[in-house]
């Protein structure tokens, strides 16, 4: 595929709004159904073409009563927000690796307003993320790989997992950038590896960046600029630690006229203020820049904004490993 | 010049700290002697290249008593700070076109500590910014010129102003992104064209970028890989609007040992979060990112966040001047 240029865009493209998923990381999925119903129909008017709820996660493995809902994402509490969506915008649950229960609680598509399963998967485990996903497709979903940790994952073990997922039913496959520890010319290269395999298989290639060098957003239209069609971003960076692409930069960028950026700063000033001033905290700060620049998981960077630490150079030692 | 890679790095790339500059265009150049003292010793040990102290402000056109120090940056102030700066790092000055009296207040370079003077200019006062230019060269100073706005510059324009520098006795000449609205391959374009001239004319070129899109970093590292070597970035983004490159995200970056992140940490933690305590507010934010995909300057933002409005859908409709 030819490279795009910025003034082209490209009918392919899809944005996948993963806000209530990668939020429910920070806030334990306890959103208020009116946020939800609001962001939904956001979602409508912005044209987004997928919006994540949130995970099927195993009512065996987690309790209920710890989590809010949509960690588990029920057929019947997506109905009460989307009736039978009637409407454009397409419905994603993401599915994890050993803690779905996929025969239990992935019902036939033809029974569920669900359309894409995303199954997230670290390298090792992906003969069972395509165990997953074959069940999935045969229910009749939409199916992805996610690769978590990619920055952590060696060049042959890649290749060896593209090509299973170049074999396989899924319709596509993820580059995850979770350290958020990526520039824009390893982003770039990666993207080459993952669009040579989809372009042999016929699979799309998809982009979700986190935000700890505020690179999320840049190194996600680096990625449209090489042919990458499937963006993830949540309203305002809501996700763990530092947060994802905002999804109102990339509509900003984005040069389909069917995106529209009004609802989304409206969806901004009427509910994320108010999600913030409850107390509720995500975003660049310095302890996820460091977690960053070391390519590490943000959870050390989680735990310093937890306790208010703001005892950077220490916490840059601590995390090094030196003290 | 052949592309860089991530694990090479250049001892040509030079890290310029405008911190108390475009700073100071935030809290009106009233920096206590403190944080300067402290930002000096900081960028000393964090083997920071440049450190432009503010502006040679005319005390002709701008009232003294309505302004810090930094704004006019005198010699005897310099001096109080770095005695007659013993070390590597370099000190730099920006004068304004047509804001500046250049006869009065810039003395020969061999009785001040003063290594470096900026000239910025839009594209249109070009001539007069390299009559500065001519006469700081000959007073022994290194000189730039820097072409503000550059996104509403049209070719031809920027053609016939790099000839113009190309010719002069400017040392080099830097992209400055003012309005935040350049994405990566904007930039990249950019920069070649700047490079071009600079091979030609044996002249380094820099980048200044702005963060209303969560890019100044994206732009600065895209920049360095195409070879561009003087790179401009705060501490912790602080600058006008949305500010700058942050200084800590581009020492994280680059590969050569002499950059050392901690000392910058320690300043944040012990100086830059003071700061913000104390009312001071810059940073990316809804209205900026508005200013900076409709390519404006970011005066109309900057209202809006001094009267704290958050209504981001109407201030959208505003700034596109249909409401």
């Amino acid at each position: 595929m030819g490279k795009r240029t910025l003034l082209s865009f490209s009918p392919q493209i899809k944005v996948v709004d993963a806000t209530l998923r990668d939020g429910g990381l920070v806030n334990s999925f306890y959103f208020e159904d009116e946020f939800v119903k609001k962001l939904y129909q956001t979602n409508i008017q912005a044209g987004v073409d997928y919006m994540e709820f949130g995970y099927k996660a195993s009512s065996a493995i987690f309790d209920k009563s710890k989590f809010g809902k949509w960690k588990f994402c029920e057929e019947k509490d997506l109905r009460e927000i989307v009736g039978n969506n009637d409407s454009d915008l397409k419905i994603a649950v993401m599915a994890d690796v050993g803690r779905t229960d996929i025969d239990k609680d992935i019902i036939p598509k033809n029974e569920s307003v669900i359309d894409m399963v995303r199954v997230a998967s670290y390298i090792n485990t992906i003969p069972s993320a395509i165990e997953m996903v074959e069940n999935c497709a045969k229910k009749g979903y939409e199916t992805t790989v996610n690769i978590m940790a990619i920055s952590h994952a060696n060049e042959s073990d890649l290749h060896e997992a593209l090509e299973l997922i170049g074999n396989s039913s899924a319709n596509g496959v993820y580059l995850v950038d979770s350290y958020g520890s990526l520039y824009p010319e390893q982003i770039r290269k990666l993207a080459d590896r993952y669009l040579d395999m989809g372009a042999k298989y016929n699979k799309f290639v998809g982009i979700h960046a986190h935000n700890n060098q505020q690179l999320a957003f840049a190194n996600t239209i680096e990625c449209v600029v090489s042919g990458v069609n499937y963006l993830d971003a949540t309203v305002s960076s809501l996700g763990r630690g530092a947060g994802n692409c905002p999804l109102e930069l990339l509509i900003g960028f984005l040069k389909n006229p069917k995106y529209k950026l009004h609802p989304i700063l409206k969806f901004i000033e009427e509910e994320i203020l108010k999600l913030k001033k409850s107390g509720v905290v995500w975003g660049y700060d310095i302890p996820y820049l460091i977690t960053g620049v070391l390519d590490r998981h943000p959870s050390g960077a989680i735990d310093c904004i937890k306790n208010n630490r703001t005892d950077y150079a220490n916490i840059y030692l601590e995390l090094m490993g030196l003290e």
